[in-house]
């Protein structure tokens, strides 16, 4: 492809291009938007990456992203220390950090356990959970990941570790989404819907 | 928003958020990616991306992207430096040169003339143009903008500018895209294409 007039611009093509889900042709167009701009605002978004890669820590405690060895949730007085939430991926530290629902600490996997990916509890960030169990003062743990094969395999795998300690163990609630159809939903949601169902509680005080 | 753990990482989706199609969710998602990577890989794209921006020339002769002073196609020997294709922007450059099609050299105007953007042809790389064809050895002048009112109306603005010179002007070919079903096509093109019917040529020889 020597179709670019200028090897900077292939070059920079290329780079962008190597990011998960943007390929030659969107690579090309942020590459012509940067041209477009000052070079204050391309000096920032550099910046900001080189910052970020060479000085963001993770969370010695969660495995958090962190600016400093422990982070903001971690290091939180407010925070329930003795509620621990596992989640897969800092992404959903995010996601339940939104919903203003929770006030307990997590505990990133950094995956789930998956043999056809070649995942193993290995390669997870298993062991320090259980570390965080026996030696901190852990009062619940609840499950926050995905509900599949994989994420419930997870789940058992580190139930059974923890098993013979006096701790309580949760998962998160599955069910029909808030506002969603019943005729549209899977039918395993549904039948599990029906099979967990709760007391029912008035909206209308 | 403060659900982000990393000040770090909040600046990293900020400034990748300002790119274009790109919002928060999808910029987390490059962040995130980012520092999965080895550092050289990091490194590549922010060096890529400062040395493009701070390197880069606007070839003096057409306007294209450039290395040097003079762009790869206008400093080519054996390119026809006398046929010159109009083109709005850069990209079209990159579309034209990969259909192989074109030894000829291009000028870019930078956008077209477009009164509701506030858009004159002053604002345009239009003078450059109309020096090139007085100064210069030009036979002919292709048109390859798009067909809407404005392109339309910078097509004519630069004809009535040359149209006392002795060369050629001419306007890329429209009518219904080469695999397209007739019934999809819309009226207008399918009218145009009827009114500006071809010769045939059997392309069996």
């Amino acid at each position: 492809m020597n179709t670019y007039s200028s090897r900077l611009l292939e070059q920079c093509v290329n780079e962008l291009s190597r990011l998960p889900g943007i390929g030659r042709k969107t690579a090309l167009r942020l590459a012509l938007h940067l041209l477009k701009q000052e070079d204050g605002i391309v000096e920032n978004l550099t910046a900001a990456i080189s910052e970020m890669k060479g000085s963001i820590h993770y969370c010695k405690v969660c495995n958090n992203l962190s600016d400093g060895e422990i982070c903001q949730i971690c290091s939180n007085p407010k925070r329930d220390q003795s509620v621990v939430c596992v989640v897969s991926d800092i992404r959903d530290i995010l996601a339940i950090e939104k919903t203003a629902q929770y006030s307990g600490v997590y505990h990133v996997l950094n995956g789930i356990i998956s043999p056809i990916d070649g995942i193993g509890p290995d390669d997870l960030n298993i062991e320090a959970l259980i570390e965080r169990i026996v030696n901190g003062d852990i009062r619940e743990v609840i499950f926050a990941l995905s509900s599949t094969i994989e994420g419930d395999t997870t789940s058992f795998y580190i139930f059974k570790k923890i098993s013979d300690k006096d701790i309580r163990v949760s998962t998160i609630a599955r069910g029909i989404s808030v506002g969603d159809e019943l005729e549209y939903a899977d039918e395993v949601t549904l039948g599990r819907s029906i099979m967990n169902r709760m007391p029912y509680e008035s909206g209308l005080k």
